[in-house]
């Protein structure tokens, strides 16, 4: 597990999230053991299972409850990943080969769902039908913010708006159903869990938007993978977009769209990093970010609270 | 509805399991909409629907839980078969193109997994979680056999045995699960419930073994694709394993593994189709549809038991 995010008061229980993730991949078959070795390896940060867990700590805190949810929780992440993966043709993830790299793109694809089954599995042992229902409905936004990802990839015409709604669905939800399943398990008072749900979401919106400003100013050894690889693929994140408004007569990004090249590519990643757009797209972070601690307020003050007030505040620094 | 197969008592309840299965194509995102529109036509037997809902008469026939039932064992079905066309390039189903040569694959694993997700949905309404890890763990068993089905392509030194094996986790595993499924959900008594499981199983050994011969013998206008298209996918079921077992010095499966060719294919076809290898394999399909006749001996002799009876027999007489 990564260290450079503190999770304070959880951070000792996360490991039994991670034993728990990673026992996983004790199957009696093989190569499917070998596929599950690759893509559950650690190196994860844990982040949605930190905050699943946190959310518990507002109620009755109940470790054999949390840990499914947590795995659940991050098996959905890795999943999704993983098919994301197979779409990309991606190669690394984590610095590490990614499975469709070593394996068919037929197997990954199987190999995705064999995790959403997993998922499922997780979260129907906390016997919580409500949790149940809540996942089932998170899968759905998720997916359908994927479906509308792929099918605006380059088009141009997109707005800033279409993008958050996209990354509400595909990132955000997740958060928030981190820790709003969290709380669940642990019956937390609503009100708290709404702003434990509320502060999840806001998080999530900062994540994503951290990471999408990363694809292009980030270090590509510590990322992992090359810059403008979102644009490569033809996903107009929060950057490109900015681009496209700002120089709306003539930007690498709308050419690069309707002709993809090497070349407008490297200029476009280069355009946005010389410009004011990291800066202003780390504005909009920024922003989510401080929604998100202001969702805690009906929470009582204690180490709980604190820890997620500085994790917000740290997800804006992160730097891979 | 196809209404070559007669189910008694439930046909008429049938089209309520339809109208909600149609009922998820009504969505607010156009493409979206298009795509499902595709993938949840009619056209399908809903055999394993039926199952459910028969299952259910043995109990407190409840339609309102059995429908989500069977709505989530047919999404279910339809997601693999998404996911299936993509990794097999598949441009044809039930005589419609499918998703993947219309969308993008991308798209098409995408859209599986939002099935999948409904799927989940579905199931949660039950209100029983029960039924919920039941359905969780088929997924499980499912994509396992998947998973086994694709790393074992091509692989000619497999047996009738792992195939069984394989057969029963991909198919077999759903079809008793939606007789279990619908049992639980209209407290069976718990032997019964024992007993439409096991009937469910050997009933989708059955099914899968006949869908198998007919990838070579059926009709391909009246399939809807080409002879055998499982063996052109590098897929070993049946009449392959037969061949290689009978001719085991000179066959053209084992030369089409170690070099796949459309004149290898072709000679295989032929030479299976003029054996006895057919009348072979329905032997196997008859002994476990006979098989899942002996699993109803314990339950009461009514309408329900005599269509389950029925379609244990009528299955082995499908064209298609």
């Amino acid at each position: 597990m990564r260290t450079d995010l503190v999770y304070g008061p959880i951070q000792a229980d996360l490991a039994r999230v991670e034993q728990a993730f990673g026992s996983l991949k004790d199957v009696d078959y093989g190569p499917l053991a070998q596929m599950l070795e690759l893509v559950l390896a650690g190196g994860g940060k844990l982040l949605r299972p930190a905050l699943a867990l946190l959310a518990g700590r507002f109620g009755k805190y109940n470790l054999d409850l949390l840990v499914p949810v947590a795995v659940s929780v991050e098996l959905l992440h890795t999943a999704t990943l993983v098919h994301d993966d197979v779409i990309d043709n991606a190669t690394t993830r984590r610095r590490r080969p990614t499975a469709n790299s070593v394996f068919h793109n037929s197997t990954t694809v199987m190999l995705g769902d064999y995790m959403f089954a997993h998922a499922a599995d997780q979260i129907a042992r906390t016997g919580n039908i409500q949790v149940v229902r809540l996942f089932s409905r998170t899968l759905l936004v998720m997916a359908r913010g994927e479906i509308r990802q792929d099918l605006t990839a380059y088009d141009s015409r997109q707005t800033v708006r279409d993008y958050l709604q996209r990354i509400g669905g595909k990132t955000a939800s997740l958060f928030a159903t981190a820790c709003e399943g969290g709380a669940l398990v642990c019956n937390v008072p609503e009100r708290w869990t709404e702003a434990l749900r509320d502060y999840g979401y806001n998080f999530g919106m900062a994540f994503q938007i951290v990471d999408d400003i990363l694809d292009f100013t980030g270090d590509e050894t510590e990322m992992g993978k090359p810059m403008g690889s979102d644009l490569m693929q033809g996903t107009l994140t929060l950057p490109s977009l900015l681009l496209i408004e700002r120089y709306p007569s003539s930007n690498p990004v709308e050419k690069y769209c309707a002709r993809p090249s090497k070349a407008l590519l490297a200029q476009a990643v280069k355009m946005i990093c010389a410009s004011d757009i990291p800066r202003e797209s780390y504005d909009m972070a920024r922003s989510f970010s401080r929604r998100a601690k202001e969702a805690l307020v009906p929470l009582p003050h204690n180490a709980d609270r604190q820890t997620l007030l500085d994790l917000a505040d740290s997800i804006l620094d992160r730097r891979s």
